[in-house]
C-alpha cells in the first residue's frame, strides 16, 4: 500500500481503488472530497452497514461515505454512475447475476422466490496472493464448489434484487471454482410468473439491452461460452426452456477481470468524466 | 467393430459391450444366450421402447432383449444385478444423481417437484471421437453449457426418479462442459418435505451407504471435489443447507470414466460372476 | 474455399491468402497481377522448387511465381518486403527461431555447426481440423515431441540460415506439442566464435532491434515466457550464459498465431501498403 | 516436522525421509543406527561436500553419513542399494536424464562432450508450497525456462556422468516450467563417438534394460508421451537420427512423482528389505 497525500491528488481528477477489501474505507475518507473514485472493494457495495459488518467481520470505517457512495452496475444505474463521485464497482459474480435478474424481476416476469443459483468461476477471481488452494496442481483437472450459500457476493446480490422487487428476496448461490484464469459464467434457474413464456423473458432482455455495446443477447439456443467474452468487457445472455414447466434457464458468461472488475470500473469511470463509455474498452474477445 | 462369431465365445462366460449407441442391440441379440453380458451403450437402459425410440432417433432392433435388462446401479440395484444375465449399465450423470436421489426420494424427504440439476462434465464424457468440439483449443480455459433440458441422459433420471416415488417425475437437468480430461460433479438442488431437516437428509445417505465400499458421504460441511476421485470408482457425496428455507443443495462427485462407466461395468460383472465385488477396482484416486 | 472471380477484386487492392499449404499455388497465380497478396501457407517460402517437392510430398503449381515471392520476416526484411508484390509469409517456428540467429550468423559470432533447437508449440499451430491427436484428452496435462527431425519448417529454417552465412546450415530442430492453446518458445544452443562472449551475443541482439517495436530482447537473466506475449505480436528474446565453455542458450517467445502467423501478416500488408507498419497490432499481451 | 524419538522407532526395520532439503541430514543422524533410511531429500546426493555446499548455500550437518550413503539410482546400482542402510533418493532431472546417459557413456557410444539437454517439468516438480510462481493463473497456458544452467540438479547429473566415463563431464542444462501436475520429458541432445550409429545406441539401451520391469525402450520411431507414464513408475526411452552428422537425440518420459520421486524410494526400499522389487508399483499409467 502506498503513502498518498492530498498534494499528489491536486493535478488528477479521478482515481481506482484497487486494495483489498475493508482497507479502502479510510483510505476513500481520507482523499480530497472533489477527486472522483471508482473502488473496487467490496466496502461501499453493501448501503446498510450492519450488513456489511456481519459478512465482513468487523466494523465499517467511513460509514458517513456510504450514503453518497452509488453501485456501479453500469447498465442498469448510468445516469446515477454519471452524476456520482464515489462508485461501488460490483463484484463479479453480482455482475453476471444481476444483469438479468433485475430487469426481469422489476418487469414482474419472474417469482422472486426459488431463484436458484450456480456460478463457475476462473481462478482469478480469487485474486494473485500464494494460496495453497489456488496452485495449479490443487485446480488444474477438477472443480469443486465453494462457501455454499455463505459466499459474500450473497448480500450484494441480494440488495439488488431485493431493490428491484421492492421486498426482501433470498437466493440460492453456489460458487464453483474451475480450471480457467478467467471468466465467469452463471446459471440461474428461475420460475417464470404465470401467463410469462420463455420467450417473454429472452424478448424482454432483448429490447432492455438493445441499445447496449456491452451487454448481448444471444440468437435464441445459442448457449453463452465464457471463451467467447475473454478479454473482453462483453456479457453474454440468454434464455432457455425448462423441461420443468412453468421455470425458465438463465446463463450469463462475462470475464470476471474486465466486465466483473476493471472492465467495468473503467465504464463507469468514463461515464464519470463525460468520455465515451467505450474508450479503452475496444479489446475484443480473444478465442482461442 | 470386430466381426464375432459364436464360436468365439465357446471359452468365455462374460463380456463387456463397448460399443456406440444404436449398435449393440443387434450384437448382443446375436450372442449365445448363457452368455453374460454389461452393456455399456444406452441402448438397454430405457425399459419403454417408446421412450428411447424417442431420445434416441430409431427404433430399437431388439425389444424382445427389453425385458430381461436390469438397470446396473450397482448399489441400489444389487441383488437383481447379482441374478442378471443382460446389465445396462448406467450413464455417468444418471449414476451420479441417482445415487443420492433415489434413496431420499423412496424415504419421502424430499420432493419430487423442483429438482434442478447442474452438471459439470470432464471431456472424456464425449468419447474419443475427432470432433472439433473437443479440441484442445475449443476447451481449454472455458465452460459452456450444452444440450440444456434435451440431453439424452434425462429420461434415464427421469426413469429411475419416477420409480422411486412411484409416478412421473420430471426434472431440469443442465450439463456443462469443461476443461477436465476426466471427473463429474452434479449439484442438486432439492425440496425437503415438511419438517425434514437437511440434517434428516445427509444422516439417511450417511446410513443407507455405511455399507458400501464406493459411495462416500464426506463430513458435514465438506464438498466433494472432482480431483479426489479421479481415477477411483468412488462417488462423494454430501447435503448442505440453503439459503432458500426449506430446500438443500446436494453434491456428487465421481470419476466419469469409473463409477460413471468402466468401473460400475466391472462393479456389476463382478456380482454376476460371483467375484469379490471389488475386484479390479481397488485403485485409489490420484492427485494432483 | 471459396470461389472468387477476377471481378471480386476489381474494388481492393490486397488480399491474405489463408488456405491450406499446396491449395494456394494455383490461386494465387488465378488472382489479378496488380493484386497485393500475403501468402500464409507455405507455398511460397522455399525458393528452391526441389526442396518444396520433397517436403510437401508433390509438384509446385505456380513456380514462375517463386521468383517474385519475398519471404516476410518483416524485421529482417523490411525494404523487400514494402516492395512486393507477393509475400510468403514465415512459418511460426521459423519465426521465432530466424529472428535471433540470423542477424547473429549474419555477424560471424556464432559457429554454423552444432546449432540445437527444441521449441514448444502450442496447439493452434496444428489448425482446428478435428484430429484425434489435438483433442483436450489427448493434450492436456502431458508433453510429446513430433516430427523429430522431420518437420516441414526444417528446410524453411535452414533456408534462412544457410543464406545469413552464405554456405549450408543443417540444423537440430526436435518441435514438442504442450498443453497451450497459443504461444511458442524456442530454446536454441549454439556454439560461440572464438573470442565471443554471451554478452557479445546479448548485446548484438540489443542493437540490431533497438529501433524495433515488436522485437525485445529482455534485461540481462530475465527468461522469456510465453504468457508475456499471449495475443500480442512481440517477440522477446534473451540469451543466456552455457555451462559448455563456448556456447550459449538462446531463447525466443511469441504467440505463434500473431507473431507467428497472422500478426505478421498484417504487418507485411501495412508495409506493402504505406500504412503504419503497426496498424492492427497494438493488442498488449494478456495475463493471465 | 514430528519430533521423533528413538523409542519411537523400535518396531519398525525402516523409514522414508521426507523433509526439504537440508533438514534431513540432523534427523538422520540422530535415528538408531539399524534403521534403514530412503532420504528424498537432496542431502546425501552429492558425494563431494564441498560441492554440497557450493549449491545447497550452507554447511552440511551430517558428513559423517555422506560415504554410507549409496545413491538410489535403482536400476543402475540395484546391488548397492540392496546392501544399503542409507539411500540418497535421486531428483527427478537426474533420473530422466541418467537412466539412458550413464549406459551409453559407460559404454563407450556417445562422447561426454556437448551433452545438451532440455527438460520439462510439470508442477508438482516445486512442491506444495504456497508461492505466487506456482499459482494456477502464473502456470496455465504457457511455458518458460527457469535456472538456467543454474539448477541444484546439475552436479547431481554431472557427478552420475563423470563417474560413468572417470573424468569430468560438464553438461548443458535447461530446465523448463509447463502446465503439468505430475510428468518430466528430458530431450538429450548428444555426439555418438566415431563409427557409432543411432541404432547402434538404440539396440544398446534395449538390451540393457531388457530385463527391467520399469525402463521401457520404445518402439523405433515411437515418441515417448509423458501421459503415458502418468502416475506409474515407468521411464520411457528413445533415441532418434538427428540431422546434424553425428549427433542423436534421446527423449525420456517419465512420472516426477514415482519414478522420480516416491515411486523409486519405494523401489529402493523394496530391495533394501528384501521384498518384490515392485511391490506397491504396479500401478500402470492413467490415461487420459
Amino acid at each position: 500500500m502506498v503513502a498518498v497525500k492530498d498534494a499528489d491528488f491536486l493535478n488528477v481528477d479521478a482515481v481506482f481503488c484497487c486494495l483489498p477489501h475493508g482497507t479502502t474505507q479510510e483510505i476513500i475518507a481520507a482523499l480530497p472530497k472533489n477527486l472522483k473514485v471508482v473502488d473496487l472493494s467490496a466496502d461501499f457495495r453493501l448501503r446498510n452497514t450492519a450488513t456489511y459488518e456481519e459478512w465482513y467481520n468487523g466494523p465499517h470505517r467511513a460509514p458517513e461515505l456510504q450514503p453518497e457512495a452509488v453501485y456501479g452496475l453500469t447498465e442498469l444505474c448510468r445516469e446515477e454512475v454519471r452524476a456520482a463521485r464515489l462508485v461501488a464497482n460490483p463484484g463479479c459474480y453480482p455482475t453476471s447475476i444481476q444483469l438479468p435478474l433485475i430487469p426481469l424481476l422489476k418487469a414482474g416476469l419472474i417469482e422472486k422466490d426459488n431463484i436458484i443459483i450456480n456460478s463457475n468461476s476462473g481462478v482469478s477471481g480469487a485474486g494473485r496472493s500464494a494460496k495453497e488452494a489456488n496452485l495449479y496442481t490443487e485446480i488444474c483437472e477438477g472443480i469443486h464448489p465453494y462457501g455454499i450459500t455463505k459466499h459474500r457476493h450473497v448480500p450484494e446480490i441480494e440488495q439488488g434484487l431485493s431493490d428491484a422487487v421492492g421486498s426482501d428476496v433470498t437466493i440460492s448461490f453456489t460458487p464453483n471454482l474451475m480450471p480457467m484464469s478467467r471468466g465467469m459464467m452463471s446459471t440461474m434457474f428461475v420460475q417464470r410468473k404465470q401467463g410469462v413464456t420463455v420467450d417473454d423473458l429472452r424478448n424482454h432482455l432483448v429490447e432492455r439491452f438493445s441499445d447496449e455495446e456491452f451487454v448481448v443477447v444471444l440468437e435464441k439456443d445459442i448457449a453463452p461460452h465464457t471463451r467467447h467474452v475473454r478479454g473482453s468487457n462483453y456479457c453474454l445472455l440468454n434464455v432457455f426452456e425448462d423441461r420443468i414447466p412453468g421455470r425458465a434457464i438463465i446463463i450469463s458468461a462475462i470475464d470476471n477481470l474486465v466486465k466483473g472488475a476493471s472492465g467495468q470500473a473503467l465504464q463507469n469511470l468514463n461515464l464519470m468524466m463525460g468520455c465515451p463509455e467505450n474508450c479503452g474498452l475496444l479489446q475484443q474477445p480473444m478465442f482461442p
